[in-house]
């Protein structure tokens, strides 16, 4: 059995941006094993924007990350040792043992056994996991587009967007895109098959996006906020629905203001914020579906892979600034 | 029969703040009536936010006001004579003849018949019509507060905002208002019966609201946006809904931002922009409610009265600084 169980701690909150400095890598022992409980060598590590909010000691949605302790978030990987009938070694499995090498299931319930036959692992923590969940809700339950309807969808070429998208495409939308540079937005176009892309860097952002939405827009899967959100508004329609996923531009840093909430107003449109872990009954619908798209070729995925536990933290600054291409992950073993 | 129609028109459209100049007192004959029409003589005109809107020539709910015709806006009056068997002249009526003191209906469809028996003719133009219904649709439709939740309602004196109060009253809510001034604030909390009033001249907006919301806020109907919808949002629930009806803080002049439009991410809030007359179906079951509410005292009122059409314009200038106190409505005759 290994011995030693490498973890990364929060140790300080940021300022205003996140840094390395925040995080520290230590090694601990790997836990032994009680009665009932289950040990995991994870895999993969997911690295996803929400845990920006986390560093930070405000009030939101969960409580924050405390202080040295292992960073949270998702994973997958084997069991390797069990205790409990429901798990034997060699079990895949997804958990949410955060940022270390090995994690300790109390109970095995908080474990959710994964095929990779059907896909590999890392895909349990984008299109077939929390953001491909995150992806289905929000645009099945928020957004509602009929077809031919136009959707707009910001962080269009990553883990949420790229299967916002898609699954537009499938009910028969115009989908158009914003991502960060001319190589996102042919990825989002030519592999995601999006009608088109407007490439946030570009300077152009309203001239472009009102070019992509010649009928307006009816409904926008927001995952960024900031100047995208403040030029798709002013291309809603009447009636139109913002699924409010996430406001990345302002994470890390100071908020960003929407410029004109007025339109929320003349165009009678509806917002909802949402967190996909509060609508558990959307998981085994959704995966079911999502499952079926992947294995037929309709839902495609890119990842980012950061290799080693100790370029997690360097991974994670470089999502918030939209370095990643595809869902990031970071490779354990 | 008399023969002169006095009228305003909009003559030019605001730069930044509306003024008097934008508008032109004229002398038109009084229509001759036709086959199936309706002469009525306007006793009160309404002043509503919503007119500013219609100034600009910009993209919006309805199409901008024509420049050289008669303001539009909500009127009750009097049939004075009719080639329409529907209508006899005594006949008490609300129609939408604007800014002028005779209107002639073309085919009596667009007037709605009204009992001054009930209530004085101008609560047909408040209580008893679009503010009433606009106040009823969004706390109903949209806020849906259950008993002993907290409503936030901005404008609190307002039209709109006191009856929202009051109904939320009814209901069991706690009710906090934001309106300008120690006087209207006393007649919030002591005639209209809310909890609480937060003076929003006072200087320590954000103190007050949390002062006066210790459980948090569930639902806000919203008529103002600017600073008052910015604390607010800080005090939100989660699941928190915004009925957003008016935002009146940006009307005359630049957009007003939302400074940090990510709480309605993390609080998982709805808001809705709505406009009540796309909603017919409520008018009846509103205008039902209301009656009996108003008629067994426990929903008041109180009016703004400006003397003759030529004071219009500098009313509704007025109402648009918040210097009216309660409805705003020009009493003609």
């Amino acid at each position: 059995m290994p011995n030693v169980n490498r973890q990364i701690l929060l140790v300080s909150r940021p300022q205003d941006h996140a840094s390395v400095d925040n995080f520290r890598l230590v090694e601990a022992p790997v836990p032994t094993v009680g009665d009932g409980q289950v040990l995991v060598r994870n895999h993969y590590l997911s690295l996803d924007p929400y845990m920006r909010g986390r560093m930070n000691d405000t009030k939101s949605y969960a409580p924050p990350q405390p202080l040295n302790q292992v960073m949270i978030g998702g994973t997958v990987g084997e069991v390797i040792e069990s205790r409990n009938p429901q798990w034997r070694p060699g079990d895949k499995v997804a958990g949410l043992f955060g940022w270390q090498e090995y994690g300790l299931s109390a109970d095995g319930r908080d474990l959710r056994k994964v095929d990779d036959a059907l896909a590999p692992l890392s895909a349990y923590l984008g299109v077939l996991g929390m953001p491909g969940v995150t992806a289905w809700y929000g645009l099945n339950r928020i957004c509602e587009p009929k077809f031919g309807q136009t959707v707009v969808v910001s962080a269009a070429s990553g883990a949420v967007g790229s299967v916002v998208g898609q699954l537009a495409k499938v009910k028969g939308c115009r989908v158009v895109g914003i991502a960060g540079g001319p190589e996102k937005c042919r990825y989002v176009t030519e592999t995601l098959g999006f009608d088109a892309c407007v490439d946030y860097k570009a300077g152009r952002l309203y001239e472009d996006l009102k070019a992509a939405t010649p009928d307006g827009v009816d409904a926008v899967f927001e995952n960024v906020g900031g100047a995208g959100l403040d030029a798709v508004l002013r291309r809603m329609n009447a009636f139109g629905r913002i699924a409010l996923c996430g406001m990345i531009a302002g994470y890390d840093g100071q908020p960003v203001p929407l410029q004109a909430p007025a339109l929320i107003l003349t165009n009678r449109l509806l917002v909802q914020g949402f967190i996909v872990s509060e609508h558990p009954d959307a998981w085994p619908p959704a995966l079911r579906e999502l499952g079926a798209l992947v294995a037929n070729g309709h839902v495609k995925y890119r990842e980012s892979v950061a290799y080693g536990l100790e370029n997690a933290p360097e991974a994670f600054l470089g999502l918030l600034q939209g370095k990643n291409f595809g869902k990031q992950v970071v490779k354990l073993i």
